[in-house]
C-alpha cells in the first residue's frame, strides 16, 4: 500500500493523504498524478489533509510542484481540510504555498474547481467570439 | 495519523482505506462514521478500497459492519475500486459482503446511491399519497 490511490469525482482528482508522506512515495503521487490529469483531462485537483498532523517544509514544496505541474495540463489545485494546528506551523514556517489555493473542506474545494472551470469556460467562449471581430476590422 | 479521515460529498459519506487496518483503526472507523452519519444525515457511504491488495475474513466483516452500522441511520453502502485479485480472494474465502453493494469505481458508486436516494424519496412521497385514502375507505 505505498501509492496513494488518486479518485475521480467528474473532471476532479481527489488525493487524500493518510500516511506520513516519504520521498518516494511523493515521487509516486506527482508522476501518478501528472499521469492521471494527462489519461482523464481533469480540469482540477484536490489534495484532502486533513489526516495531516504534521507539516514541514518538504511537504509544503509538494503542494507547489503538484500545483505547478497540475497547470502544465490546466488544472488547479485545491489543497482542503488542513488542520489549525497546521495553518499556525506554515505561517510560523514562513512557507507560502505558491499557486496552491485552499479552501475549508472537500465540498468547498469542489465548488471553488467548479466555479473556475466555469470561468475559464465562459472566458475561452469569449475568446472565441472575439476573433471574428478581429479579423474584420 | 492514526484515525482514517472521512470526507462529505453532498449528503454521501466517503472513506478511503489506504493504511493496513488493525483492530484498533477499524473500531475508531466505524464509531467515527456512526457519528458522522448522525450528525450530517448523510442517506450514503462509500469505502473505497483500491489501495487495499489484501483482504481477509477481517476486513471483510467489517464492510458488513459498516453497512449495518448506516442500514440503521437510513444510509446505504458501497465498496468501491476493488483490484481483481480482493475479488478472487474474497469468492476463493467464500465470504459474501453482506447488505454491502459493490461498484467500480468512485463515480459508479455515487451514481447508485444517487438512485437510491431518488428511489426512497419517490417510495415515500407515495407513501404520503397512500395515507388519505385509507383514511376515507
Amino acid at each position: 500500500m505505498d501509492r496513494i490511490p488518486i479518485l475521480k469525482i467528474g473532471q476532479v482528482l481527489l488525493v487524500s493523504i493518510q500516511i506520513d508522506l516519504q520521498d518516494q512515495s511523493v515521487l509516486a503521487l506527482q508522476e501518478d498524478l501528472a499521469e492521471q490529469i494527462s489519461a482523464t483531462g481533469a480540469h482540477g485537483v484536490i489534495i484532502d489533509i486533513s489526516a495531516v498532523e504534521i507539516v514541514d517544509s518538504f511537504i509544503g514544496r509538494m503542494f507547489a510542484t503538484i500545483a505547478a505541474t497540475s497547470r502544465l495540463f490546466d488544472a488547479d489545485t485545491v489543497v482542503v481540510g488542513m488542520r489549525p494546528a497546521v495553518a499556525i506551523t506554515l505561517v510560523e514556517l514562513g512557507l507560502t504555498l505558491g499557486q496552491v489555493r485552499t479552501a475549508l473542506n472537500l465540498e468547498k474545494g469542489l465548488a471553488i474547481l467548479g466555479k473556475l472551470a466555469a470561468e475559464r469556460e465562459l472566458a475561452e467562449g469569449l475568446d472565441d467570439l472575439d476573433e471574428p471581430v478581429q479579423a474584420n476590422s
